[in-house]
């Protein structure tokens, strides 16, 4: 994803979507710095898709940076792919994560759960990193954004 | 919420969801202990809704603690309240959360919204804790678990 890309992604409006839904698109998103919002994905209006998914981390530390490699690769891999909107993810210390990416469409989602990498990623982390994880799929129909 | 209540929530079985769609809701989510899963959690079979809380909280740290008895006071509200089915909240040291909070219908997310001790924390929320925050309605059109 070029910088460019990222910056629009990640930039969100300051004020409430409910008063900005007449404004186009680029409006929304290049209002403000992406300094407070890098974490905060700038997605479109709704509808639009997300995928949560929440997990935890075995106690096995073993292959801590095989993981991290894989995480980012993966981060990287799914914000190439066609219709992907943004994430946002979060793991604290006691190893339960939530990440929730965001989607274009059902169609979308099946291609990037099925694309050969994240295939062999999905399966190790079955089988190593991961003790339990729940993958919910979403259509979003509402949201609004605040910044201070 | 009594015990019982929590226990049913939180506890999850351990197979492929898509593999027990014809299972009754009890087996769902009585299957396994809660050892495990206590963090996400046990949602019935879709469709039902989420509520994806994204926020960055400030940098100034002089309200923390009122911050953590509201968080939890919210979370105890919200356990009680018609419609609510589980929570999984994930929070980091870059002050990046991550809050999904499941709803049987969207009228009950609609009541929790105006709940009026939940409406003071909001507003407390804008003016004092987050430097930005997003929040997403979703409806949760398919769900996949699994635990190892």
């Amino acid at each position: 994803m070029s910088d460019n890309r990222k910056e629009l992604r990640y930039a969100r409006s300051g004020s409430d979507n409910d008063r900005m839904e007449a404004l186009p698109q680029a409006v929304r998103q290049t209002s403000v710095t992406a300094t407070e919002t890098s974490c905060i994905a700038a997605t479109p209006q709704p509808p639009y898709y997300a995928v949560i998914f929440t997990s935890i981390r075995r106690n096995d530390n073993s292959n801590k940076s095989d993981y991290s490699i894989t995480a980012d690769r993966m981060m990287e891999l799914a914000s190439r792919a066609d219709g992907f909107l943004g994430v946002e993810s979060v793991r604290d210390e006691s190893k339960l994560g939530i990440t929730v990416s965001y989607w274009r469409d059902l169609e979308s989602i099946r291609v990037w759960k099925h694309n050969s990498e994240h295939l062999v990623a999905q399966e190790k982390g079955q089988r190593e990193w991961y003790s339990a994880y729940t993958t919910r799929i979403c259509k979003v129909e509402r949201d609004y954004s605040h910044l201070f």
